[in-house]
């Protein structure tokens, strides 16, 4: 028995679909105790989109620890915080012409989830908050009344309260959710009170890879704005610049009120969550919502160098170019399948959903086999059928090919026989 | 306007009291750009057992980024974590004879007690919680419902249920709470259920630096034990070598179902907490938890180092005389002043109280002037009267003398004319 | 100043529409202090399907009382209550074959409906419920929690939990209720937990005359066999003959698992309320819920007296030709005018529905004017637009074309100059 | 098998412990099928403070179904009501200068309870109660939550929440319940809100006969005034002159915000339940809170009635007398046994509380024994070992006498070789 099986918590997870113990990783490959080498289509579940241990950024994360910069200092005034800042500004807020005030929240995406809920309410005095189908936002106690997921909700304990579930677009509800939303705020019958906010992703990650059409997105904003309802845009995992675009919905024109940003928001790997407070909704009261690691320093230098790495025009033309690949390339070989398989995707991230035909099993017998052949793809969705690739935005194309290879191989093994349901 | 005033959110809390804008720090002293230096009593609200920078973690944690190890992994099986678990096993475990297994949670302290919330109904299948007045264990929804602090909760914007308050040892109640708890737990008309869990601080220090005597502990935990009552021991703050023990509760024998460590378990400011589960209540299921961060492999590279300097027998010596030196000094300066002022502590961490005192907006002035005279302490319990000293393990004897002459100093001068309430 | 206005509370409110100060009443018929007789269109929202003072149950209780027949037991076994359940199993329960055991709830609707939720939740250990749009169910904290109209729920000073709302069919919301709670029960990402119960009306009475498909109450069933959620009927207002049959859902040949009476129960406007069983989940154990007016000897006797009334063939066959009679008479005179006015109904239980007109407020004038008129109506549904017609099971056929001819007067004055909106 | 044991619920539970078929009952007693006639110390758990079926009252009944008096009008006005209003405002309110509005609420207890919770979250905005051990509110949801028994706690099937609970004068927690609620409230770390309410029994009678001290009342009285906090004295049981004085407050000088009155407000066993509210506080807005038997006519009339009986200074007078004479007999006799039983009243409700001897389970056996001799008397509180003594208020002293005989008989039997536990 390995120590992790002798003192690690039955909880572990990842270690489960991906038996090896990693050592090293540079950029997209991920090297292990094995000798095996991984190409990394998983990326720290949307945490590095510069690759692992980029070059430009652990320069700056090893200069800042030379010199002694200061690493821990709660949400005191830093130089380090100074200078982030004002690239965040420069870099994305003016760019967009953005009216967001930054709140630093406890590291994790949850934390930020639960700060943009309590402000909310505290906002609008009002409780309720109307969350999506395939939702996933956390597993803190708020942010888990959020989260859509079964077998993550029973872990509660206790009854989640206080929340509308409402169908995401694309799902199998046929419900004009919009449409629904609307009635629900208009008939005095309803028994859904006004709720403070709702939250979305605008493309549901854990979900499934549900894509938002960009006119939903923008009826969902008019609705909020109509009612007075604060819209929060949960882009932990497809932000910072996953869609093509640094806020995922920069290409719908839309402003929500509050934002969640975390995983590759500090793009090194390092724990940090931001949250972006329209300047108007402002109204927290001093530490009202704090938490020892808000000013992960370390993680706010690494920031910084990841947001000069993106303002590269360059860097962004290759991001379109490689999504535009990835697009090709999945199209064209599941078009070749017969099978009710369908494809999904924005920018660099991107679903194969097998929830269609009948061995539904089978995306996770292909994330192992791209396993053994040298792949980390991960599965998500209902029941797990979609498999999920999200590559580094910094991958190379040859070894983008490689693995898209490797991947497309994976599937033609495992789907022998396969079937439509 | 700074860019601070100008986008952060007003939140911001702690940069109201310490108002300079620090760059570097190492050891017990901090640098800002004021070109002042201050002596650290603060340490990261308990981050910072190890002092900032700490040489010998900061080669480690460059070490390994230099050889690009592997920094984010979720909860995959890595080198570093393989190696943490160890060390951990063989320093901690292993010598209180621990029966715990590891469990890596989102790196905030109020995620690992979410987590140890979640898995104590999940084992007792019970919903209610007894926590203390005077506790303090986070702010996302489920470790809010547990914190005492009015200001806190009220932030949450919907009632916090599930909860019973019992008051602390100490508190100005005067109720015997062991007492109270059993009568509770056996009157058939109490009105409370059994809980599924006690979470308790062994000593409160955002509380007020509120110290739970030894045969209080003891008691809790026959309690808890009698009546298949999970013991949860938030030891965020106190832990890690605060106290004078690794872990704060080994002076009273007992062994808590659920301990819950962050904020100096990494040591060198890095996100990083951990649940420590009493095997036999290890019932999750794989992922039933999570969080994108848990595997914060810097901070767990960080904690090993950091494990390795606690151990040194030399280091756990000097922690005891040091000790005794901050409590002498408090002692004999106090008991010169003729007015009621209560110092409590443990270990190195101690608190000044002012509530008894006309004047007990005399602390926040108190921590104004050392402030100002380069000495940075908090203050913290019920509004805001108790003066916390929390020097870094690490701190040079001479160091510590010139903080605490700061402290008196500063004392000396706000209480003239102060009396008695 | 009148008495009522200086010491009943404000919350008063029927005597607001209802403007007289009543005395007697016989039938349906109903006499007031100022000399003037209404006829009864109302009928106590539903307790008096007899008409007021019946002949035949004013003797059998003036004979209970007079023989000093015990009127308060709580839930003892009397002489009252045998003759009761014997009539109620051989007239109701053996005709329809029905497997109800009997629980004799405090004697209000509302409280059988918090006893109907708790059985459930009990029986399922599960928490939630799902209800309807439109539904109403009373005002203590469980059944308001299943209440739709969102002018009761705000006044529960609380947020109300644990209870998910459903398009009720015909509502203005365009779904197809059934499919989308399979698809909630299905989809292991809805955020919607299997509920303990549905709680239907076949007629929302309160929520505006809206009556659903049999087809649909089938469907119902079905979806609730199939999960194993409890179905409760809340029969308070449509059942004990209401709609042509004593059962409100006899003819959609379903069996209820959990079926509520009071209002027309006793008959006689006396309080009572029952709770039918399923006999298997009868899982009660003594007095796990209670109430001192459980057995109200006195409206026990009336509802025997009211089942032999009801058991007549004659009498049954006269509510079916009364029925008939109103549904003509709505429908010829509504065709009549051009205007977008919806009628519902079934049996007895009428709705006219001024939604749809420019001027949704007269339905309230029509209901003054009826009343000018002699005739008691009233307003029901969202914003209160549609006028109820409710006479009881028992007016003579001369009357009930006069109280007709009052209403389509009074809507004809009133709809002058009124246009579809 | 019985009717009852075919088709009434499990639920069902005095007739366990009376197992004898009830028929016709006056004054003090009860006549049952077996031939037997039982003299009753129950009545109605309190809601016969007139005895069975009062001529009086029983001839204005009569009277008025004879008439054909508006048997239901739900809340219209009517004459009924009418004289009931000017009766309770001339004979008690005027009397004691009360402020109080009348709310006729649905024909429960708990329906008034959950009305008085509400109004008091309205009036404050504030969400929660504070209630006593020992308590007993009644069993919809929001009653529920207020009543301390486990028992039926359980029943509820979800948490109940918002309450917070305080030790009862007298029960074991050894904690001054007054000095423990000031702190609450003025301790900014104490975990517990300003509540809306704190809701009280002056005697709680289902809790065991537990007698609050006039000083306690007004000191507590005095908290909430001083804290703005809504004081609801819930007197269904010892209301309505069971304690001397019709409102049982009168003696502690106190007046609280909200009272509950039920059970023997009608007097006669019909279903009647009124709020009094403090008029400042009458801020329904119509039909807020509603029912449909919220006018029981005939309770109203018995009402009125049983008001005119009770203002009788002979009456009066005859109650404290009966109180005394009970109090006496009691207290000699058990005086007599050298044993640790506690007897404890007032006006004409007592108890013996046999909880501390070896043998608690004897109180069951000795209502057994009294029933078969021909005495009804009921068990309450902790695990049911007070045995409660509740005669009709007009039970001639021949007939008390004889009733406590048979339970001092009984006692005496049940007790040999029983010891202190």
């Amino acid at each position: 028995m390995s120590i992790f099986e002798e003192i690690e918590s039955n909880v572990r997870s990842y270690c489960r679909s991906f038996p090896d113990t990693f050592s090293s990783a540079k950029g997209s490959f991920v090297y292990a105790t094995s000798g095996k080498q991984y190409i990394d289509f998983f990326t720290g579940a949307g945490a590095l989109n510069y690759g692992h241990n980029h070059e430009h950024m652990k320069r700056r994360i090893i200069e800042y620890l030379e010199s002694d910069g200061i690493v821990h200092s709660l949400d005191m005034y830093t130089v380090a915080k100074e200078q982030f800042l004002q690239t965040f500004r420069s870099k994305i807020l003016d760019k967009g012409d953005y009216p967001y005030k930054v709140q630093f929240c406890g590291p994790t995406g949850t934390n930020a989830v639960e700060a943009a809920i309590k402000l909310a309410r505290k906002v609008t005095k009002r409780v309720g908050v109307f969350a999506f189908t395939g939702s996933f936002h956390g597993m803190s106690l708020g942010s888990l009344s959020v989260t859509s997921n079964h077998y993550h909700r029973q872990a509660a304990g206790i009854p989640l309260s206080h929340v509308t579930f409402i169908p995401y677009p694309g799902d199998t509800y046929n419900i004009d959710s919009i449409d629904y939303i609307e009635k629900v705020l208009q008939d005095d019958h309803s028994g859904v009170d006004k709720p403070a906010a709702i939250i979305v992703e605008t493309i549901q990650a854990e979900g499934g890879i549900n894509v938002a059409p960009i006119e939903w997105l923008q009826a969902l904003n008019e609705i909020c704005k109509k009612h007075e309802i604060l819209l929060i845009c949960d882009d932990v995992q497809v932000g910072c610049g996953r869609t093509g675009s640094f806020l995922s919905f920069e290409d719908a024109g839309i402003v929500p009120d509050l934002v969640i940003l975390s995983k590759s928001i500090s793009g090194y790997g390092l724990p940090m969550a931001l949250l972006l407070i329209n300047e108007r909704y402002d109204i927290w009261t001093p530490g009202e919502h704090n938490g020892t690691f808000r000013g992960n320093q370390l993680a706010i230098v690494a920031a910084t160098a990841g947001l000069e790495l993106w303002s590269s025009s360059q860097f962004q033309k290759e991001v379109g170019w490689k999504s535009s690949l990835i697009k090709t390339i999945l199209e064209r070989y599941i078009s070749s399948i017969e099978l009710n398989i369908e494809i999904r995707g924005k920018g660099m991230i991107w679903g194969i959903d097998f929830s269609g035909i009948h061995a539904k099993e089978k995306a996770n017998e292909i994330r192992d086999k791209c396993f053994s052949n040298g792949l980390i793809v991960e599965c998500v969705g209902r029941q797990d059928t979609v498999v999920k690739i999200l590559p580094a935005l910094t991958i190379e194309p040859e070894i983008l090919r490689q693995g898209l290879e490797i991947l497309v191989d994976s599937i033609a093994v495992a789907l022998k026989q396969a079937t439509v349901t």
